[in-house]
């Protein structure tokens, strides 16, 4: 079996290279593996990872190198040196970074000749390899068909479209999302905690409600798409009314407000740009166009 | 089968109160209605419902009363000239309101020789009647279990506990939990629209990415019942050095920065208070610990 497995090169060794390379020995690829430290490749050539002396040499032992590095610095610094090695290979770049940064990236790759992917991996390390997890591709659609299997090896491989930039602006807004909900979850447990309800005891609750509350980005993203915002089920009033509830049941318990009062003031724009009977999803205007922007 | 089902009140028929009169009504149970304007009890009277020429023969009419107005000073102004006629029924609240306020309510309701029960409704007025919609309600353990096969009709009723604040207070922090969610969403909608991916193609990706955050809650809720955050996925530090790709990009195009810049200055307290190697739970320690709080 594991003959017919592509030969895959890691570069990269932090807890996520390190996962992913687990990964990939872990469905029989041979796998070749670099970093600049190299004792951190001990427990992947345990499992059966050939350790590559130089990038140079971990390049040349598989058509494709997955690239997971700190930053786009580290990235080049590590690369540049030995790009010539490139040419007629495949390069998946997983490193986090900003859209421009993988514009320039697969500028630079193909100036080597080589193909160019860019991704990013919407999971922590301990999720590396469930097919329930999204990596996100973006690039060239036919190099991301050739090699959908192996990448999905690595979790579920999502293709966004062939403008490069994509998987980095999806990662940074879904990181965006992430932070929001983190941070709004976190603000809702301090406040049920001031009353001595456990976390443990709230979470299942807030997280049945997120579902929930994707029905409503569902029914959102529609009007968001058409420009219109017909506030049917709630309207930016009603939630401006609603939203001081929360601020003062936490000021009356000390919890810091910078948020919800953050978030007022954005509903508090809405209305202001004529939204009040809108929908929530009237909020994009106002995001769309700051305060002092043209 | 109808005349098994209790016969119910239900005072206040905005869009939310019909929607809980047309739930019951559908169900079978004799459901007596009264509003301030009574035309808007017409399609309810046409399903079957009874319309009360007054409060006071709106309660009359059944041992269960559920109230849905628009606040709790529209809810006083209704009830405080009948108090008298609620001696020995069942007040159900579900009008939207403050922990303070719900304290208040039930001490008002027990000195009028009514039961009480407060409540919040999870979802929009076409959700009443679905199962899979949560209704919270707090006070009486016994008055709840009584009650709990009519408040089914609604939705999922869940019990949070006999402190009568609890129902409002999980209101709150879960509406403060889907405003920051729909935010941020919202920014990262804007974000990937500027390069012109639709809202309905990125919706379901962040929907699916939602699922996987939930994953990430449930571990921090342990952490935070615990008051430690062991950053073995991914630390604050990380946190702050990539939201600085979310923040150019979104600035790159002219996108309001707010929600993200206050989530980084979050971030950067938590680092502040010595969290940087820790989870992003620990951010919790910041919002307990306002600056300036004692």
């Amino acid at each position: 079996m594991s003959s017919d497995r592509l030969a895959v090169t890691v570069v990269g060794l932090g807890s996520m290279g390190s996962a992913l390379a687990a990964a990939l020995l872990e469905r029989g690829h041979p796998t070749t593996v670099w970093n600049r430290s190299p004792h951190k490749a001990q427990p992947l050539v345990d499992r059966g990872a050939r350790l590559a002396a130089t990038p140079e040499e971990a390049i040349a032992a598989s058509p494709l190198t997955i690239a997971c590095v700190l930053d786009y610095e580290a990235l080049h610094t590590v690369l540049d040196p030995v790009a010539g090695s490139l040419a007629g290979k495949v390069l998946v770049n997983l490193t986090s970074g900003s859209p421009e940064q993988a514009h320039e990236a697969v500028a630079w790759a193909r100036s080597h000749g080589a193909d160019y992917l860019d991704g990013a991996i919407m999971t922590t390390p301990p999720g590396v390899g469930s097919p329930e997890m999204m990596f996100l591709y973006s690039g060239s659609r036919a190099v991301f068909e050739a090699h959908r299997p192996t990448l999905a090896t690595l979790g579920d491989p999502l293709y966004l479209g062939d403008d490069l930039g994509l998987a980095s602006l999806y990662d940074a807004a879904l990181l965006g999302l992430m932070w929001s909900t983190m941070t709004g979850w976190l603000h809702g447990t301090a406040l049920v905690g001031a009353e001595k309800t456990e976390a443990t005891t709230f979470t299942p609750v807030a997280i049945r409600w997120l579902t929930a509350v994707a029905g409503f980005l569902t029914t959102y993203a529609s009007q968001v798409d058409a420009g219109r915002y017909p506030g049917d089920d709630a309207t930016v009033d009603v939630q401006i009314a609603t939203i001081d509830h929360l601020i003062h049941a936490a000021a009356a318990r000390n919890i810091d407000n910078a948020l919800p009062e953050l978030l007022k003031t954005t509903m508090e724009r809405a209305k202001a740009a004529g939204h009040g009977s809108d929908s929530y999803a009237s909020v994009i205007e106002v995001l769309k166009n700051p305060a002092g922007g043209e």
